[in-house]
């Protein structure tokens, strides 16, 4: 008889994230992996996407934080359903934990789901969740070399958002540098420029989305 | 015979930094960790203060990234003693790190170390290296919210210094909420405002940086 082992905590999390990846598929609900530094736009970019979209798609969100249900609260005043993980003090989340988080939330009917991961440009990019695809944000105030010094989560990600543009007349950031870092690091990766605070941008996201979220529907 | 056995990585590495906390004291070396979230703007507060105080200390920085050596380079440039650790995918630094970047550096006759530490409000936060003090950076474009999400680096920090304060008229960043709530959490943590790029600010750290120097040689 064989003995099943688990062999580390990546491959235990590696067969959590392919039940809810058959999960996902079986209910045809597109699953985004957000991740960030902490500040960069997540929450700000779910505020906006919710409400723009609402008429549009049945859409939930996973909050991941060390601490706090202050992100939680934030995409519930747009309707949409929302479920806070407190980490209280982990630095990522993981498979088990957005397992444990679906049981407060209706599938039935639902198009995406979004997971907002700890701010952590490291640690998260190593934990699959069942997502279809990561997202990275980028926001211009952390400067324009972090694809270069920080290049598993663009090299992972199917879109960068570079956030915070209406910012780019105060900072010194080169827009240039940072795409094409990222665009070096992953030669597919789709880049938009967006500022959740003004909206400028957001309808390229959008589009992304409804085109990602009919593939799904009909995979 | 007793056998010594290392009960976790956070044990092992606690035996290195004591080692080092030696090491330091003996030298009479002020040991600072650096810590904040991507691009909080630590590698433009060490460029200001080895610049500004190259007359009065000598002053060594190790500076930690997954990858690239840009900071170690622009620090370089001030003419201090700089050692870039690659941690290759790795979220914070440990003590054994510290230890061996230390083969590199003349410790006789060095008054101050800085240790950047990845950009992480997280996992860097659990590693002793050694340090006399960690010292938090929060940058307003972050958000107010970071002390209460991210409460241990404000609880295990002798200092916070809130940087950007240049970008404070375009962003919604409530300074009392982010003093309020790091206070709360560590009612002892010294808070300066600053901005590594106007320099405002910076002569209130250059004289906590002054008296910790001198009790530290006088220890």
């Amino acid at each position: 008889m064989e003995i099943p082992v688990v062999r580390n905590i990546l491959e235990a999390n590696d067969r959590i994230a392919e039940q809810l990846k058959a999960l996902f598929t079986q209910h045809k609900i597109l699953v985004l992996n957000l991740i960030s530094s902490p500040g960069a736009g997540k929450t700000s970019l779910l505020e906006r996407t919710l409400t723009d979209l609402k008429d549009e798609f049945t859409m939930a969100v996973i909050e991941g934080d060390c601490m706090t249900d202050n992100d939680a609260r934030r995409v519930a005043a747009t309707g949409a359903q929302a479920v806070q993980i407190n980490t209280e003090g982990g630095c990522h989340l993981d498979s088990s934990m957005v397992l444990s988080a679906l049981s407060s939330i209706t599938l039935d009917g639902l198009d995406i789901l979004f997971v907002e991961n700890v701010g952590n440009l490291v640690c998260p990019v190593e934990f699959d969740v069942g997502e279809d695809a990561k997202i990275a944000l980028l926001s211009v105030t952390e400067g324009d070399d972090k694809p270069e010094k920080y290049p598993l989560l663009f090299a992972e990600s199917q879109v960068m958002l570079l956030n915070k543009v209406d910012l780019l007349p105060y900072v010194d950031f080169d827009v240039d540098v940072a795409l094409r870092h990222a665009g070096r690091i992953n030669k597919d990766i789709e880049m938009f420029q967006v500022s959740c605070r003004s909206g400028e941008g957001l309808d390229i996201w959008y589009d992304w989305l409804r085109k990602e979220r009919s593939a799904k529907a009909q995979a």
